[in-house]
């Protein structure tokens, strides 16, 4: 699989990266970052994923979160993909900040447009690791997941999917139980289509009533966050996690909100609790 | 003298703000940002000053310069002031980016149609200051100044100018001699007119050939920096520092570009060390 490198620049003795190449799964040119820590040549490294949210793409995060200096100290690669497919051909939903292209909610799209090209579900579940694998040096025995809000709701459905692919899961400000809030049921009517069955394996308080498990979930969710009541809902999955009989760290932090300023805070808490669960 | 807040955002268990204000030195609207790290109800903190490079406005550093870890942890105020008077009267040169607004290059202009907005000099040295002491809970006595490229010659200049004013002074890839460089020969000239003994408070390498001394500079600059050569020309500084029997310590950064990827890796051990330098 071919990549292109769109940038390299030097950072915290390491390399961030930025690439893209044609995806199969969206049918798009897809672009993410990649920061390589310093490491000894041949070594393998554990990878961290981070999801990004409504709006988003690679940029933000790479510019903003403050998570290089934790990944150099603990020799962790960084990932952060794209929160959709995007290009002139790719259906849109014009006006719409959370549906659409910044809006792909970590699913695959069953209803038309939408099938197509949105398949975020499957860009990071399958293809985007292979990638990553194929072109830098981390040991996929070694991954953790998290993300922010759009992104903390796919870091937490992809992690309890996938149990075994990652040692530890965190999220910040995510949203906890899509198919309840205006944001979730918004885009998964109409990327799935309204039997909201097909909803549960994209909304993590479902999975949890479902069966699914974690046993290293870390979330961090800010007091002063316009979107907590409404969209995020952190109460629903402490409910859930407490049913299930699963501990989470779940810390509501006092006074944050929902920018990067509240991520960049506590980023390199979550890289150390990461690296500690990922044997980094 | 009124500050109007733009926003607050709570990070590292302190605020940073962006403000701003109407400048009687400039005659325009001015826009800064100031972190306030946590501290003691009626403790007054050490300031360090950011003075940001050609381009940019106060935001770049705000949200990519990653600072506000080490001064919450050692105690200081940031304050980051934007490079330029702004607003459509003010007087622009088209399409050049080296020019005009986002250049004010931290001059006071002399020559028509600059010289009316164009005094970013006053407005660091003279304005903000008192505006900030107004406002927010600094210690004057405990300053320090540092800055990117173009606000890394102000910061040296500001610097060698007002050495009762700042305990410390440091630069990331400075231009440090902008009478010698087509960047500065530019601007200079025009800001300044012809007379090139007019533009020597505005050289710090000509400010040391005349007599002005720190004792306590640091500079970084990367050796993959693209304009080192043309624009920067640190081996200057370190000459006219030699023989003006300055210690300074210039550290030759391997592999590090002009970005604010190379800032952010040095941002905290240059905090740290106005910190030691602040009595912070």
């Amino acid at each position: 699989m071919t990549l292109e490198y769109l940038s390299q620049n030097r950072a915290f003795n390491g390399d961030q990266f930025v690439c893209s190449h044609m995806s199969e799964t969206t049918g798009t040119e897809m672009t993410f970052s990649v920061y390589v820590p310093p490491h000894m040549p041949g070594v393998k490294l554990p990878v961290l994923w981070y999801l990004s949210g409504l709006t988003c793409t690679h940029a933000n995060v790479t510019e903003k979160g403050e998570y290089r200096a934790a990944c150099a100290e603990h020799g962790i690669i960084f990932v952060a993909p794209d929160t959709s497919p995007r290009g002139e051909d790719v259906p849109d939903a014009a006006d719409e900040y959370d549906f659409g292209k910044g809006a792909g909610f970590y699913v695959d799209a069953t209803q038309e447009p939408w099938a197509a090209n949105y398949r975020m579900r499957s860009y990071v579940e399958r293809e985007l690791p292979d990638l990553i694998a194929e072109h830098f040096p981390v040991d996929l025995t070694r991954q953790g997941i998290t993300g922010h809000s759009m992104g903390g709701h796919g870091a937490l459905t992809i992690g309890l999917r996938n149990p075994d692919r990652f040692r530890s899961v965190s999220a910040f400000s995510p949203i906890v139980n899509p198919s309840q809030v205006p944001w979730g049921e918004k885009a998964l009517s109409r990327y799935l289509g309204e039997d909201r069955d097909a909803w549960r394996e994209y909304d993590a308080v479902a999975l949890i009533e479902d069966g699914a498990r974690l046993d290293h979930l870390l979330v961090d969710q800010g007091t002063a966050d316009n979107f907590l009541e409404e969209q995020l809902k952190t109460g629903a999955l402490a409910m859930a996690c407490a049913k299930a009989g699963m501990k989470p760290e779940i810390r509501m932090q006092e006074g944050y909100d929902h920018s990067y300023y509240f991520i960049s805070t506590f980023m390199a808490e979550h890289v150390a609790w990461h690296a500690a669960r990922m044997g980094a």
